[in-house]
């Protein structure tokens, strides 16, 4: 507990833009989250009072993270197992747990918990040597058990002498079908230790070069026994894998059903339009369940709500015909005369004069900044927009993104 | 600009619940607010990264707030005028200027100006003696020009020997008729240097014993003319008195119209209910405003917004006739079969305790918590309900209150 306000303390490893979020959300709860962070520089360790600077990877520093805090959760799953499991052994209460968290650490571990759940999900086998994938069948998709995000840890597999060169590195590795999709999902939920799910809508994940750019919630056009199904599935994994705080579960979804393609045990890009968007926000609502608060009610605010990243330069723009959800036809142009005009070469712009003119264009879109350096692909922030009109809603998320990005509106 | 982010870096005198909550929009816009802090536990300094410990009357502490700051602005009027311009002839950019400040912290420089602008407002005088008071006439109530709030400063006076005593202290005074009123209302408005002025919906402000309980927007049964009225007040009073961020502007609605009681010049507790209510909160738009960023949109996001203050102990529950607004027959009865059980007696609940009580019979009200002490009278938090139906949503918002301060649901 706080000894000035007599609240619980929550120790988060990782000083992301999820720990920035979050602690957002603490503030509200009366408390200050407690931030591990590998960098001062790093985007919550800019902007929380309590934060130790140390690597997730050192049992010390994780230690004193713990002292004092009720409960240690995470702003990502790198930290190794057998770290947490001392943590526990010495008393520590962790969620969610290791016995939870390796599935969301290990995709091997993920896919045998699975498949001994029934759970549907692509077809995938161990990779051993080059034989397992010729035996598995190509095209497939290779993945790193473990560390991979983002696009990284995944390559495509045309040939299997391909994965030599991984087998060399000593990459541990999985292979899985190329599944025809027709777009992807992701079905978010908290569960708390009392054994409380609260489950939000399911949404329409975009991804381009295997990164996040788009969230649509709800799932344009999906069908309300498709919508349940993938909620109910998020929620018997939530229970089953004795997850505790926010479990996103990312799915294909073809055209006989849904497959699970990732989980995620932390607050999640396809769930931050609910900052905005829904009357419990994750964070909020990972903070309530890692301190087993009742959580939050997880209602929608607008009919929909767009959710788009802001990718740091030197990022293609938007292709329309793959960032269009599949529920409508939508128009990803974000030409349109707004009366701005601006005097200096787009490229010469700051961010705060792009911050300006995204903010005339589009007074309703709220941006969330991370405090990091423009870096090509790097996630530097996100964009909300919400109401009656989707393609209004889209229209607005992409035009103040464009503006965020590019410093014109071509 | 911060040497990291190269976004702009915001200096708040004050580190009370309103740079809080201002830290917290602070985070969403890239930055990190620099706080002056009196102390180390206020509640700004307990959650924010960049904060100097140092007084408010210290020119010194000042100009090391500003130093490195883009603009320097305020939680509170209490700032000495002539520290600010002294800042403002070093250079600094202080938004309110203190040409603009000085009509938040002197009351008798506010009425003179509202006077000469021909505003609304109740009679007055300046009182220099007794006989200023007999001239004036009784009962009247007594103003200290300067440094009060929350009641504080402000005298009931039926016979005019009564001030005697204050004068005596030194306190300088006005007098102001009691006025018969028909209920309190607010118009917030934020202006920008270019001179753009955003309003928000006017609201009811509820009080008890000079301090604000709730809060409900739009104001239930307000006229189209009269709201519009006390927008155009208010937005007219930002441009003629040259306020630079959130202007909030406390009417008294009497049966012949509107007059100004007090003018604030900096986020006010009317206007916490933005925070959800709104889809700009007011502590986005302090921010937007003193950096000159085009404004963002007022919109409510529910049809009845109703933000209720959580006071520190020992404060008599509310008398359901004061609190309930004009504009519609409601019940302050809090009770009700929600299932909940509780084993202790609510005395000794933490307020930790509270907080689950509260969370499972209200999951769609939002807690703000400010990281105080608990103190008989203080406002400590409050909490925002929204929905459709008036009725609804100040029961929840009520209840929620009542379970946060009296730890059971009577």
């Amino acid at each position: 507990m706080h000894p000035r306000t007599g609240l619980p303390v929550v120790g988060m490893v990782g000083a992301g833009q999820l720990a920035r979020m979050t602690h957002q959300a603490a503030i509200a709860l009366g408390q200050s989250l407690r931030i591990l962070a590998a960098h001062p520089d790093d985007g919550a360790a800019l902007v929380a009072a309590d934060v130790l600077i140390g690597e997730h990877t050192d049992l010390a520093a994780l230690r004193k993270l713990a002292a004092g805090a009720e409960v240690v959760t995470f702003d990502h799953e790198h930290v190794p197992p057998e770290h947490l499991r001392a943590l526990v052994a010495e008393g520590v209460t962790v969620h969610p747990g290791p016995d939870a968290l390796i599935h969301a650490q290990d995709k091997q571990v993920m896919r045998e918990k699975l498949a001994a759940l029934a759970a549907p999900m692509p077809r995938w086998a161990p990779v051993a040597s080059v034989d397992d994938v010729i035996r598995f069948g190509v095209p497939a998709v290779a993945k790193a058990t473990r560390g991979g995000y983002d696009g990284r840890g995944v390559w495509m597999v045309d040939d299997p002498a391909q994965v030599q060169e991984l087998l060399d590195a000593g990459t541990p590795l999985i292979v899985e079908e190329r599944v025809p999709l027709v777009r992807e999902l992701a079905a978010v939920v908290a569960r708390s230790p009392f054994g409380q799910v609260a489950a939000w809508p399911v949404v329409e994940t975009v991804q381009r070069d295997g990164i996040n750019v788009e969230v649509i919630a709800p799932a344009p056009g999906l069908s309300e026994e498709r919508a349940i199904e993938a909620q109910e599935l998020a929620i018997r994994l939530a229970a089953e894998l004795g997850v505790v705080g926010v479990l996103a579960v990312e799915l294909f979804e073809t055209a006989d059903g849904i497959l699970v393609n990732e989980l995620a045990m932390r607050p999640h890009n396809s769930a931050h339009w609910t900052i905005e968007g829904s009357r419990t926000s994750q964070f909020e609502q990972h903070l309530r369940a890692v301190l087993d608060y009742p959580l939050g009610a997880t209602g929608l605010t607008a009919p929909y709500v767009v959710m788009a990243n802001l990718l740091g330069g030197d990022v293609t723009p938007p292709t329309p015909g793959m960032a269009a959800p599949s529920g409508a036809a939508l128009r990803a142009d974000a030409s349109g005369d707004d009366g701005e005009h601006h005097h200096k070469p787009p490229a010469e712009m700051t961010l705060d004069e792009r911050i300006h003119h995204m903010m005339a264009a589009e007074p309703g879109v709220k941006v969330h900044l991370y405090g990091k350096e423009l870096r090509p692909g790097r996630k530097v922030g996100h964009v909300t927009a919400l109401g009656d009109d989707l393609e209004d809603v889209l229209r607005r998320a992409r035009r103040a993104v464009h503006w965020l990005r590019e410093g014109e509106d071509s």
